[in-house]
Parts: C-alpha cells; sequence; structure tokens
C-alpha cells in the first residue's frame, strides 16, 4: 500500500485494524463507503459487537461538481490531516480526532462523528444549538489568536504559513467567491427567476470595488490560519457538542473570513425562514434565536480573541495603546465583507445551499433569495465603515422588513 | 567541495575558471577577498592579462555587528541568488548577471561591478545620478508588479510565496526597525546628545500605534516579492548605470516597504547636507535635486506600475473601475509610513548610514540627526492620511526650515 491508489473496503479495514487501542485483536470489522464520491472515498469501519468505529477519509485525484470532473491535488489530504491536528492542539475537543495520516495515501484516520449532525441538516429540521456559540467562538478565537502573529513566535508563524500554502483550494474560491459571481460566468448557476437580480451584481460597480478589496485581502493578508471552508455544512453539532470538519481550505488568510462564513450561513438559514418555519409568530422567535447567535458568537469572540492577545501576546508591539481595539474593529469590518460575499455566492455562484434551493415552492425561494441578496450586497457595502455587530443584525433585519 | 566550508582563495580561482565564456583557458587568475567579514566571504577574480572577472560571494554562517556574532542561516545565499535571477529576468540590466549558484557553498557567482560606485558613497561624494530615477523606478514597478497577484497568475505567486519564506532575516527587520527605536532597547546605539530625542520617541503613544499597524503590514501583507532592503548601500549606480544588488532579506512583503527604503535614504542624504555641502546656495540646489529624484521615482513608478497592470494584468478583477486608483493610494501611504520607520531606526537604532555618522562636527551631526528624526516620524504620523508625493516634499523641506 505504499503507492497512491483508491482504496478497498478490505484495505480500509486492515488499516482500521491497526490502529491501537480502537478495536479489539479478534473483531469481526465492517465498513460501509459513505462519501458522495465527488471529492473523497469516505469509509465507516466499525464493529457490530462493540460499536466501536473509525472514519477513514481518503482524498479522490479530482473533484466532481455538477458533471465536471478536474484533476485536485491529493496534498489536500495533507493539509486537512495537519490542520485537524494543530486545530486539536489549540482547541481541544473541537474537532475530530486524528489516529494516523498518511500523506501517500492522501489518507485521515479519525474519530467517528455519527452521534453527531451535520449543521446545516440540523436547523433546516429545526434544531437548536444552546452550545454552539460557545464552542464556535472559542474555536475561531482559539484556532486564530494561536496561529496569528499575536500568539504565535513570528519566525514559526512563518513555517506555517509555507506549509499551509494551498493554491488550488484557494483558486476554487478566488473564483467562485471573488469573481463569477459578479460577472455573466458560465461557472455561475441560479433559478431562471433570479436573472434581473444577477444583472444587478454584474452592473453595480460599487458592489465590484467592495469585492475586488475583499479578494485582494483573500490573496495578501496572511494574518492567520484559517478553516477556509467554516460554513455550516462543516461542521457537525449536537445540542452538547460542536466539532468543525474538513479543514482541506486551510490556509494563512484574513481572520475575517473564517468568521465571515459562519454569519453567512446563519443569514441565509435566516432569510430562509418564510418556508422552514411558516408560522409567522415561531419565524419571529426563530430569527431571534439565529441573531443572538450571532450576537453571542461575535461577543464571544471579540472577548475571548482579547484575553487570549492579554494573557499570551508573543510580543510588547501588540500591548500597544489602541492597537488591539483598531484591530478587532478590523476584524469585524472583514467579517461583514466575507460574510456579504460568501452569501452572494450562495445565490447565483456554482455551489448553493439547502436552506434556500431546497425550498419547493419558486416564489417562496425566489423571496428568500431575494432576501440573501439584499442582506449580502448590504454587508459588503457596508463594511469597510462597519463599528459593530448589531449593524449586521440590523441589515438584515431591515432586510426582512423591505421584503414584506 | 561538496560539504559547506569557507572557500579559499585558490578554490575561489578554481570555481571562477569553471564558468564557461569568462576567462581563457590558460588564464592567470588573481583573486582578492574583498568583503568586510561580517557576513559574507567576495571574492574578486580575474585576469589581470584581459580584465575579464567575476565576483564570488560566499554566506557565512554568522553575522557580526558592533563586535557581537550570531549564527545567520546559509539559506539566504539561496534566497540572495534565486532573488536575483527573478529580478534580471523581469528589470534585464539592473541587477548583476549570476552565472552559478551553489546552496551548498551558499555560494553566488556574478557579474563583477567594480566599475560602479555604492551609491551612498557616491551621494557623499557629491554623485549626482540622472539616470537613477528612471532606472530605480524601472526596477521597483517591474519586480514588484510581475511577481504581485496583479502580474502573476494567482497560483504561480504563492509558490514563491512558499520559496521565500525568510524567517531570519525578516527578524532582523521586525526587530531593529519596528521594535528597538521605540523602547529603550540594549540594542539601540546613538549619540550622547539624542538621549532626549530617543526619549521623546519611546514616550510617543501616537507614534507607536502607527508603528504598530506598519510592523503588522510587515508582518502579514504577502503583496510582492520584495528587495527587502533596498537603500543607498544596497545600490551600485554610475551616471549611465544602475544595479541592485543584496537581496538576501527578500520576502513577500508589502510594496511600499521597498519604495519607502529609496525616499529614506535619499532624505537622510538630504538631512546630511549642512555638512556636505557647506555653501548655502550650493546646498538649495542639491536639496532640490534629491527632491527632484524622489518626485521623479514616485511619478515613474507610478506611471510604470499602471501602465503594466493596463498591459499585463492578469485578470478581470484587475480593471475593476476605481481599483487601480485605490490601490496606488495606498501604496503611496505605505511607502510614506515605511520611509519614516525606515529614517527613525538609523537615527537611534543598531544600525545607522555613513551620511550622517560621518559628520565629524557633533553639533551640524546632531542637527542632521534631528532633521532626520523630524521628517521621519512626520512621515510615519502622516502616513495613512496621505494622498500625494508632494507632501512627503513639503514634510522635508518644512523640517529644514523648522531647523533653521
Amino acid at each position: 500500500m505504499s503507492s497512491y491508489h483508491p482504496l478497498t473496503e478490505a484495505e480500509a479495514i486492515e488499516i482500521a485494524k491497526s490502529v491501537p487501542g480502537v478495536f479489539n485483536a479478534d473483531a469481526k470489522l465492517v465498513s460501509r463507503e459513505i462519501g458522495d464520491g465527488n471529492l473523497n472515498l469516505v469509509f465507516h469501519v466499525s464493529d457490530p459487537a462493540t460499536n466501536a468505529s473509525l472514519i477513514l477519509k481518503q482524498a479522490l485525484p479530482y473533484a466532481k461538481v455538477v458533471g465536471e470532473s478536474w484533476p485536485l491535488t491529493l496534498d489536500r489530504a495533507r493539509i486537512e490531516s495537519e490542520a485537524l491536528i494543530l486545530q486539536e492542539k489549540l482547541a481541544p475537543g473541537l474537532v475530530p480526532k486524528v489516529y494516523v495520516n498518511d500523506n501517500v495515501l492522501a489518507l485521515t484516520v479519525m474519530e467517528d462523528l455519527s452521534d453527531h449532525v451535520i449543521m446545516r441538516r440540523g436547523l433546516i429540521e429545526g434544531g437548536t444549538y444552546p452550545k454552539f456559540a460557545e464552542d464556535i467562538s472559542d474555536f475561531l478565537a482559539r484556532t486564530l489568536f494561536f496561529t496569528s502573529d499575536l500568539g504565535l513566535n513570528q519566525q514559526e508563524k512563518k513555517g506555517l504559513v509555507r506549509s499551509f500554502v494551498n493554491p488550488e483550494l484557494c483558486k476554487i474560491t478566488e473564483d467562485l467567491i471573488f469573481d463569477d459571481p459578479y460577472t455573466n460566468s458560465p461557472n455561475n448557476s441560479f433559478d431562471d427567476h433570479l436573472k434581473e437580480d444577477a444583472q444587478a451584481l454584474w452592473d453595480d460597480s460599487d458592489l465590484h470595488f467592495e469585492v475586488a478589496l475583499l479578494r485582494e485581502k483573500f490573496l495578501t493578508h496572511a494574518q492567520a490560519l484559517l478553516h477556509g471552508d467554516l460554513h455550516t455544512g462543516s461542521i457537525f453539532i449536537t445540542p452538547e457538542s460542536t466539532k468543525v470538519i474538513d479543514p482541506e481550505f486551510a490556509f494563512y488568510g484574513p481572520i475575517g473570513f473564517d468568521i465571515g462564513a459562519i454569519f453567512a450561513n446563519l443569514l441565509m438559514h435566516y432569510a430562509a425562514q418564510e418556508h422552514w418555519t411558516p408560522d409567522e409568530a415561531t419565524r419571529r422567535d426563530r430569527r431571534a434565536y439565529l441573531t443572538n447567535t450571532i450576537r453571542d458568537i461575535w461577543a464571544g469572540f471579540d472577548r475571548k480573541f482579547r484575553e487570549l492577545w492579554n494573557e499570551n501576546g508573543v510580543d510588547r508591539i501588540s500591548r500597544t495603546p489602541g492597537y488591539q481595539d483598531d484591530y478587532m474593529n478590523r476584524l469585524l469590518k472583514d467579517a461583514f465583507g466575507f460574510a456579504g460575499a460568501k452569501i452572494v455566492r450562495r445565490i447565483v455562484g456554482l455551489s448553493h445551499v439547502a436552506d434556500i434551493d431546497k425550498i419547493p415552492d419558486a416564489a417562496v425561494r425566489a423571496k428568500a433569495q431575494r432576501l440573501s441578496l439584499a442582506i449580502g450586497t448590504s454587508l459588503i457595502k457596508r463594511n469597510r465603515n462597519a463599528a459593530s455587530i448589531e449593524e449586521l443584525i440590523g441589515i438584515a433585519e431591515s432586510a426582512v422588513a423591505a421584503s414584506k
């Protein structure tokens, strides 16, 4: 098994057996391939006698999206497993544990999280997650602070920058988030009823200017090691537990990109509530739950990041009066902008979210899409002047009010 | 010669002989070691019969500054030779040609520029360089544009970012430029008569805030492959020719850092004119020559960078209306700030410039030092509001007027 090849189920079982301390020596293991086959093989290997289990995730040397197939580096498996190992060290308990990683096979053997649900699906099914704001603000504050020049010796940080150079996966983001949605690109994909809305995006030069600045930040600002794709489909959750998965897009980029990704996905779920919560009074509560979660995430992140900075700042310059306030305010501005960009691309770009696409009624879906676009474009246009998380919530609430 | 060791003169001659097309097969070569012995061995190998010659520069595994010695990576020789090779490709004729580079020996064999003079010395001796503004703005525009995301495919750029991660030499800059001068650090070194001026720097919290922001840019903004140490001691010059040397500090950083380095060194020479040009009318002319050179460098850089952008921009986003003007304005702001930081460190920090330190009269020297500090701190404080190169020249001229 020394050269790369897609594993068989028998091989998956053999590798799982070799992981110490999980299965009994005489266990009869069973394997199920549960990946969607587009990017990775995912084997669930378990012992029915003890219920012990493991996940083996193996990268495939291509990506399939909407019927197209293109080659995609296996190095993403190394990046994913190295990111998971580092994140576990920095934010213990908030990512799946990695047992084995094999860069030749592009394989990561990790903790099975089948008792969790993908957060996007959990939200769609009406779930509430009282521990989520606390957990995700922990994850953001700890992984971002301790990989930045504020919390990590600047020379060690440069070594991490080198390890996590990630050209191929960054290109996906650069094209699908910061380019295609703002022009008539063949990569775009949207409902026919959004044709005029898409045209409005393509014609809005103020918006293009802000997106060009955000894209430049994504390309050049090596602030911290990002997850890089932190939407609610990259989070396994229960009411008591949060596990962030799939950091194959990890690279050194602007901190606000990860924060904005979380906000964007909560806001699209917020925009889709007319379908998922048909009763108006209940819908108000559901929306308040979502905006409160956003408020709590920012408040928690802001407090924890500052605490880590005050207690673990690696140098005296970081304690320059006024610097921390200025830095945190810039993170908030960036979070506004990147949240907006992440919303817009999910409505008119290549890749969508189930919260909105699974709304069967075209008129209700169109309303959710337009509400999302209104929120997204407002966030992008506001970003450089943003000063408080309440402005983000205000933008969302005003957009709902205007859509009535 | 397969493992690293400092070369002997006999070995230097042997290596020089093996370079094709420079010396005759039966040439009797002579070698002189002309380095200062603090960082590198530099062998000048020549054939007295034909005057053909070469330079062999070999990194030593330590640095000696002011009697102290500390280990310093040999990888800087790789970075220097790779940077020279790339710069020659991007800005032909403006760096010494590299004939051989050997990463094991930390050796670069390159063009001999003994017919040029180090620009700092040339300026001190009263030289004028009518081609300099044109050449250095070419060098800046071409090397910076074509290594940025504007002029290089963003994925190839990420490969260069990885190759030019340069932790050890960046640390020298981070400490000596962005930290020590603003606190009572044992690394500082200044004349006793500057004690109060130094104290004023250490007490100025508005200044510290701006320096913290500039340092963050240096640490995080991977805009382009910088020379990284572009002072007038890193430039070989004649009235007809400019050659930028010694890019061992090369790394991906903010473009304004290289531009600011040039401005800073011309401004310190400007500040030192009371000694070097004692006659007042002649001094006015000399200062006008220096400010005109700065004006021409910025105008040339701005024009050429925009032309390269318009003709060679690698993607449509870079042509977003308003984006180029905004980008160029941000480069100017950064150049103000970094120029200021580079001036301040040369007056109170570890490493000084001959333009000022070689002024024998303490009172005249003190005046040049205070003038430099006034210009440097004003540039740092102005940086985020700067909008025109004329403001920089105005700051220098006002500081002279105020010093009378």
